[in-house]
């Protein structure tokens, strides 16, 4: 059996440098936006739309639910793309980590991928690294005042913690769904990665 | 500032082995029996008391509260005892503190130490493990039966749990209250000590 990292993480708390650092020191695969091609590829829907419902940016995303009955709250069309794209991107990690050893970050990987046994990370860090490592990559979001930005990073996080309840019934963060909870609120990330690779060059 | 490493661990998970090994790849203080020794000789109270009451090991000795007030439901005699070791528990661990880097284990250090800014370690892993690990030790719980010393790794990290509660308003575990917590069900102890002091040794 391969093995298998997933990282959970934060927005904005640098889990994604930390899960693509750790695949280089590793040497072995490192799927992030390969996951929303692929889904894309499979469910002929646009990337950026998929990215989009998978990222869980968008407001009107999240299936709001009634026992395990999904609701978008939108148009028909919309609760089977959203349905379709949950479906391919089990299917899809499924795949990935059938091919080789990876690192799998977001997507409810550590669920998904349970029967792999992966070593489930979660990266959290306080609102102000957040803010910080947000201000530093000076992305898309760059224009918002520092109110907007906190407001648009709890609004993800709050997403993502709906999203992972609804998909696998457990609560997102919790320490006993990971092998390891990580705070990059005062930890460097380079360091970090060396650390971890350092531990699975060990273990593994 | 000297360097602090807190250890926060459920009972059975292997957090003293981390904290020990750790120390010692280190080359820092490693306070666990010594914080006992010292309370006991400040308070005039018998080690294997003071040590009952700082292991959380007794049901009766945590106190049930009130908004802040403490009741321990014994008599005012245990009351003052367990007041006057709370009070140098945290005189004891800051002193230590303040004399070099140290690893301290337990006894709410996390919160104790803020001031110190010490790098908060929360150690835990699934019951199966607990169990296994305090079999390994073949200690004072042999004699019991597995559904005995379930029950009674469940009473111990409950009384942990409600002791840091009190002490800090916070609630024990929850990963914002740490640097990094570490699930020891599926980690090699020894390793995870090395990669850890890799990680100090870089970012230190």
């Amino acid at each position: 059996m391969n093995k298998i990292i997933t990282i959970g993480r934060e927005f904005g708390s640098g889990g994604r440098e930390i899960g693509k650092r750790l695949a280089e020191h590793l040497g072995i695969a490192y799927y992030d936006k390969e996951i929303v091609q692929e889904i894309s590829k499979r469910t002929q829907l646009a990337e950026s739309y998929v990215h989009q419902i998978v990222e869980q940016k968008s407001e009107i995303f999240f299936p709001i639910t009634v026992g395990r009955t999904l609701h978008t709250g939108g148009s028909d069309y919309m609760l089977r793309h959203y349905t379709s794209v949950y479906a391919e991107q089990a299917n899809v990690l499924r795949d990935m980590a059938e091919q080789s050893d990876c690192v799998i970050v977001g997507r409810c990987g550590d669920y998904i991928l349970k029967d792999q046994n992966p070593f489930r990370i979660f990266v959290y860090s306080d609102i102000a690294s957040k803010m910080a490592r947000c201000r530093e990559k000076a992305d898309e979001h760059e224009h918002l005042s520092d109110r907007e930005l906190e407001k648009m990073i709890r609004r993800i996080d709050k997403n993502r913690a709906k999203y992972y309840r609804y998909y696998t019934g457990q609560r997102w963060g919790a320490h006993a769904n990971y092998d390891m909870c990580i705070n990059t609120s005062s930890l460097p990330i380079k360091e970090l990665a060396e650390a971890l690779a350092h531990l699975f060059n060990s273990k593994l």
